[in-house]
């Protein structure tokens, strides 16, 4: 893996990169370096603790953890860093991801996990950048930045919906 | 901890004790062992690593974990033994423990967990002890015993029920 | 149906095959004999009673139970036997499973199911090979040597995920 | 248990008798006779396989049965026997009687039940009633006059209402 | 509209017919006769208090209502008739007929709707012929015979699972 | 009941008169004269039809109507008038009112009912003088002064709770 | 943006227009001109409050929102008008439009938004001409006109299929 | 409201306070400055676009946002801010904060609100601390202590109960 980069992308499964690989592509937009793996909390147990112990040492500062299911990878690994950790609950094909969202977002007193929608991970990128703009002011402009060509590109849109009307847009 | 005894009791939380007390006193009723400890998955990582590691040298069989909300105790336990782990999805405040079974039955393929009812420690006893009667075959008598006991004891209701009639029966 | 046989894989119809075969080939994997047939509660209720009852009889010591909807099988086949029962919820065409799950999982206090996650047949098979691995330390190697294999293959795809890049792995 | 009654009802537990005696007093007065007892689905198995298969043979016409939780007791009870089984899910503690509910309802093509709210009894025993109603024109009448003397004790709480004015009301 | 029919079956909207017909196909297989039309409660809410309040008077024994979503005919025509009304509640496209299934089967006391499972017409038509099996002995006799039926089909399955292995049946 | 007032406001029992008053008393705030009486759709079906179909003639602009359970009364109601009709979903013992919501809110193409939130009857009040301020201008002021003295009201709250901190407000 | 216009059609994203162009289609059938355009409240936060603000005096009389997931459209717009807003909850992937119905539905006292059914657009439409009906006749002739046309039509298949019979009908 | 405070905590009513000071005090224990007031979405909607818009040039380097029901405050903040912002979901009386929860954890693309669990305002403030953390390691060092006093917490809990056993443990 990578050294000193800012933040840590981890996943259960090989099965959630498609989904997860939406947090490594927002953060190449606001050129923040990565790294990205696969941490299993049941297969790997031990990995995973390993992985949490030496993020900070690592010179990680944000950690964006994506699983499905009973998703307990964000959690265990918050209980067992100080850093800030974003959870990503990935849909299921049972539950549609609600079983993943209260894994990961039922958080007792003491350790929290910063959830996001389910299968929101470009979010959980977004929100990354957000938390390390706080230090690095070129990353937080390039969040607004990012936030001011969301509003063009939905103007964009409104007016020529407004113009062409809504049969000849949705053709 | 209690040494070679075959039933680990573990719970998240003093506040699960309540409930996970009922494991404890069915398996007194079936003359079964048992130590019964806090682990909690959040606050106390290691710890849970340690316990589940340990757990099979020490002479343990089976292990019953009980924890809420985002219960992430019995799969991580789970994750880290060969033993079969039975998880307790404890009632939680908010979302009556919907969160709780849903973080501890859904496990991914290749870690069970044997999932009992919403607080249903005591079914969790008696099936410590239905696993470890496959072994123990005076224990697996006292199963049976139990069923018949509780076979009575419906119809005994039902006798008296059917005697007086439902009125003097609520009364 | 084959004789003294340590596991019984029963489900309440063929349609449930498709999902209740991953018991069969994990069980296969760990070279533990089981026999495997349909017995549907709601349509055969007698066939579920003699299952039942004779199963300890013919050697069986984990009883493996599929069904969906209201998924009363598990249930009631463990009101029957002193052997630890398994459920696995079956997903459905119009609640995904939910109604399976609580079927199966909800039970009463005095007859547990040992209950795993909707559409879990295989993690059935392996927590039959756990509780069977405390009676056979071969089997409880296979166990251990299985999740050993996981946490290999997790390994294996997690360095080369890091070695060639999201783009490329998910290509 | 009384012999040659049109209706039994039939319950899990004696918890369930508070709400389970409401479908008895609306029996009680549309008079039509009745039988009540105990029958566990899951601690007296061969009791409730006993009473579905006898309760033809014994006069009765209607079974009410009502359970909580993984209520199997109406579904098995209608798979062992031709008459009408209603099914009544008794609320429960965590999940207020959704699991009931989906563990009645749900039944598999080929074995109805059916099935009223949660702790719906007496609509129950007004279903009994309309159903043996078919065959009693008595009874059939009596149905008649209680749903207009439902109309009008409306009609004259809405009197009431609006001539008393809602501050009058509540007091 | 037929005359003198005893089993009325109505849905909501001609979308629902590829579900309701499967309470025309058994009954049909029972020799009931039926007559099947819409009845929209909220489209045609006159059509439907006149079908309800001359329903008794034209034969009707037994009346089969089918709705999705905010489902209200099962229970309007229940509350303009003294007839048993089974209600089947139609799988929706946004809540999967968990809608459905709330707004027919929670009816408030009084007036009890006999629900059966989401998409459940084939049951809805099995409950009406048990109904009218209690006053005509020849249907009830094929209520018994369909039910030995299924169970030999159960049995000629299984059978054929046991002879051929789950492998082979599945090809 | 009154004439010729511009609200009608409905309700299944008079057990949702503490809800429901909040809407009078709203109404009355805004000097809206109403009608406030109970509508049973499944206890009182014709007197339901009568209400909707004279509801215009009589004068009434808006009918706001609340109902718990299998909650039919808005739908029909909707049904059966041109009239805009606001549904207020009560509450529920069991199922806490998400049934109520979903029989309401989920109508079929052609009948909308503008729902409020589950025991929301005042904003169905201010949602009926939204609409009748459109066409009288001095209702539209008073619910704009309405939502000045809201923000007000906050304003000062947030201003006392600044003031004095925290642990001073909760006193 | 049209000037004038009775209705204001908007939504959270151009991915929306598919089903908030049934909202438009219906008012075209009333002949009721409306605007329609895009407005995100979480990507265009301050055209939100501009459109909001600015819709009274721009003489809008009915505002229709519709939004999914964390649906704050209809309700940032309630909060900022005195006009009447009816919000339409968008199915989602992942939750099916649950999370959108709850998000609109659950406003808190004071400020109401009419939520019709998940994917409702079309009853939106036809609740603002409702709406617009009470001030003018033709409008609300309009709507009774089209009520008539829904239950003609409904007729005229009820007929069709009495006629010819459901498997001819299916075809 | 105070200057140059790295966390303001917000809330929608006064009546969350009880749940929202638990952030609060987690501040003060960290020694990390904050404001604290109420801000209404939905009643003080020009409150909330000047409060967030003003956040970053105050100072202010966190967000935290409590509600309840369709709660719009966290998102709609997340909206106007470059600034990371904690949602905290608020239960509610009717539906238990599920509406809460999904209301703010639902984000769209582009918006991220790092939520925690339901009444989870103490993780909420936490969460901050471990955000400010990143800049400040004296407060990544409480936070770090914190996490030991819990763990330290936690297994004198466990030793207690080790020693004296549950029965004493309890009483």
């Amino acid at each position: 893996m990578k050294n000193n980069v800012p933040v840590g992308i981890i996943m259960g499964s090989d099965s959630d990169l498609p989904i997860m690989q939406e947090a490594a592509k927002i953060l190449d937009y606001f050129e923040i370096e990565y790294e990205l793996t696969i941490v299993s909390a049941h297969r790997t147990p031990e990995r995973l603790v390993d992985y949490a112990k030496k993020s900070k040492s690592k010179g990680i500062q944000v950690i964006i953890a994506g699983a499905g299911g009973a998703a307990h990878l964000p959690g265990m690994v918050a209980s067992l860093t100080e850093l800030p950790v974003i959870g990503v609950p990935i849909k299921t094909s049972t539950l549609n991801g609600l079983d993943s969202l209260l894994s990961i977002v039922q958080m007792p007193r003491g350790v929290p996990v910063a959830t996001v929608a389910i299968n929101g991970s470009k979010n959980a990128g977004i929100l990354a950048a957000q938390i390390i703009g706080l230090k690095d002011s070129d990353i937080q402009k390039k969040v607004l930045k990012y936030k001011e060509e969301m509003k063009e590109e939905v103007v964009k849109k409104a007016d020529k919906l407004e113009e062409i009307g809504y049969s000849e847009y949705l053709k």
